[in-house]
């Protein structure tokens, strides 16, 4: 009996790694990613009635392939200390939950939409680069903070000043840091301007003083992070597979420290040899 | 009479390595992409008659070199093993075809326009930067695949949410993919912005979260990986021009290599020496 | 007496020292940053009243913080000579001063507001970046100087030429420039340009080559140089870490300084050996 | 006489090298780029007959110091073979024609404008910002070639199929051309696309795809080409200096050769006394 159990077990494991298996799977989750596509469209209620059919049906195989997972993984522990795996537990168990009523109903179709997220961990190329975009949200946490901060003294500087010119754009902090945003996509940033310089001419210098600073210098700032992040990567890349520049200077301290290891064994040589040959140590 | 046929052989072999000829050829590519662009303003028949002589003549004088470059590859297959070489030939080829009526009138004019493609294949420098482009196309895949996904989530987020508020804009999920293309260039986003914000006030944070996510970061890497591609054809130049601090890098590899084989066999030199001036060895 | 005056200044300087106090610090910080934020609304009389008593006790707490870190720093002298005290010392010290009609109670405010940048001063991440920002300021100087000689140029030709065909966009050269800067950050360009077209339909290239040179060219060296400079501290952090590339060039120069004395020191050695085991020496 | 001559040339030279009159110099040209920004506005007759007068003083004061720089030269040809030096001549020399009637005096009043560029010839820091951009413009040529390649395509396209759809945005290749570097620049695109659209509802694809081509690819090219050039300066002054990475690498070069040198000697060395302590030459 445990034998049996032992060989399902084995069977599905091989199935797991099968690379058939994960196309299908990959397949099954762009359809069902479609699948909320077509929805959005006015279509023909039978159509609705085949979706919702083929929606159990990707439900159910999505709940196949995860317990799958599972027994592959060995234990529960092992399954869930990855954590693209509880993600992914998340969105299938939450697809089973039966939604009946008005807003529910909404909520099982969001989980649907991020059954597409599903594709990050299933594909490791995109997991690399998510890996890269969260590994620099630290340091671009620090940047945002600071833009904000030059955010909020611009906004509280704005509603102060032309609350009573337009009371839509800048009437409290909260629409004037909305503004200050549409100001910074450039987006009819213009218009806002000309009409708060109609009331104080000089207004221009806290558009461009904001502009330059925000648009043009923090922004930069990001660029750079970003570039950085993927650079340090590349770096550490190129070090472990002896590649380019970085794997050039890596092999070259590996082998400056065996040479200066040799360098002291031979100078310890030369000193016994000139021990041995001094005109006085002959005799 | 092999011989009369070698000697054709070898003069057109001479005339297509001519640089003359090169720049005549160069010539006649950007006489005939201006041909296609004076079509499009209202001419006179008679103009446009001699354009149409005209173009005879430059199609009849491609023929002829693509011909000449047939011949001096060699062999049939040695020409079309280079991408370039079949992408003129299907260029020059096509406008033999005799397009009478209608639809196909079109389909001859559009391949006339690719003809200014020809220059890529005629200058190297052209040929190297989209080398460069097509070489950081996978790498683009994967964060446009990526992009792609978020804009697909958001879509279907806006489609469910927005489609009662403009049914132009956020109808279905095609419409509002393109309106978030919109939206992340910058373009009249916030009338977009706005119009759902009357109805659901907190909907700021839709927009704000996807342009953070989308235009600062993930165009941030396709900045990053552009950059990455040019600095390793940069470096790759470098090491092997001897040039730059990868060039000396290189050259510090290899001769660190020399100096190590001097190093083993001085040791063993030494470990000699020191055997033979040995008290003990001595007798 | 003098030792009850020691007692309560290192219990001043251990209160300094608290991680607590200092997350109460900052917390006070963002407290009173968002009072500047409610103030924006229209609020009840009442609430305005407790903000305002409210407002008091945080600046008590500035007033007493500040003469804690004082008295830690030991000397006027040594609390001076840092920048951000000198800051701090003029917001909080400002806000003490009464402020009793009309335009002076708006310079309160403004004072108030810039109570937020005290959050710089607290976080060190916050402070590296903009000692970044400043370092990049002189280079970015420069850059900007030959941006705006461009801008005045192309200024005064617009004033010249187009004050005609639009007195509000180019009637002198004030307005020229800040229509340039529109034109620079696409706000409606377009509309500006085909004005002036209807009278020299040959302006666009007026705009063409404004919007290559300035927009395409000159922000990309601005982009250039924050990255060089990000860049730069990045490889003086990793050379004195030992981290990296840099850190492991840095590794390779020091230990190619020691290998070279010690082969100075061999060779010394082998040449007396030499003497000593010539076979003229050997009697 | 002669001698007198000398003393006068010395002299001249000597305040050619002097600072101060370096500043005055500067001072001059911002004040004459000033006066050409004045005129822009209304102002009373009086204010202009004081500019004439003031401008005839600056270009004096230009043509004595051109003058004196000259002298300071040595010989004409010295003068001449700097760049600069050619361009402040034309721009001076062309302030002394009188340009009396109608469109004459605007080329004068364009003269004056270009005064403000001598500000470049003056700071040196000025002069390698635009060394920098006139090294990368080889390099960007043909960026901009394959670019302009890219767009002629499309406009070609979008010449012969929208031509009907709106004929002053589509009429012919030129306006063609200018209407996609308005889409390039994200100007009311989505006006010019959703009006195409209306008559091929897949024309999104040709914007789109456009978009992503220049916008986002060659665009960072740009950038790439603006980062490189700079960044080659920048490994070039570093090496130069024997300082960061790039300094600390040439130097190990060069030490590097150094030891290999001292490697050799040493390996004859120990050859020599391999041979004198061998057994067998020992008799």
């Amino acid at each position: 009996m445990a034998s049996a159990i032992e060989l399902i077990q084995s069977r599905l494991v091989a199935l797991h790694q099968n690379k058939l298996f994960e196309f299908f799977v990959i397949f099954v989750i762009i359809f069902s990613a479609l699948m909320v596509g077509v929805k959005t469209y006015d279509i023909h209620p039978g159509l609705i009635r085949l979706i919702n059919w083929m929606d159990i049906g990707v439900t159910l195989l999505f709940l196949f392939e995860i317990i799958i997972r599972m027994i592959a993984a060995g234990s529960l522990k092992a399954f869930f200390s990855r954590g693209w795996n509880v993600f992914d537990f998340v969105i299938v168990t939450g697809s089973l939950i039966p939604f009946g009523n008005g807003q529910m109903v909404l909520l099982g179709r969001l989980l649907r939409i991020f059954r597409v997220l599903r594709l990050v961990s299933m594909i490791p190329e995109l997991q690399i680069l998510l890996t890269a975009f969260f590994k620099s949200i630290p340091r671009m946490g620090y940047v945002s903070l600071l833009m904000f901060i030059i955010f909020y003294i611009y906004a509280a500087f704005g509603s102060i000043f032309f609350s009573n010119i337009n009371e839509t754009l800048w009437g409290n902090i909260s629409v004037s840091l909305l503004t200050l945003f549409r100001v910074v996509t450039f987006e009819d940033w213009t218009d806002v301007m000309y009409e708060t310089m109609s009331v104080y001419p000089i207004s221009w210098m806290y558009y461009l003083t904001f502009i330059f600073i925000v648009a043009f210098v923090f922004l930069n700032m990001m660029i750079g992070i970003v570039l950085d992040v993927m650079q340090k990567e590349h770096e550490i890349y190129d070090r472990e597979h002896d590649e380019g520049e970085a794997g050039e200077v890596h092999w070259l301290r590996i082998h400056a420290e065996l040479m200066e290891q040799k360098l002291v064994k031979m100078e310890e040589m030369l000193s016994r040899i000139e021990q041995q040959t001094e005109p006085g140590s002959k005799k």
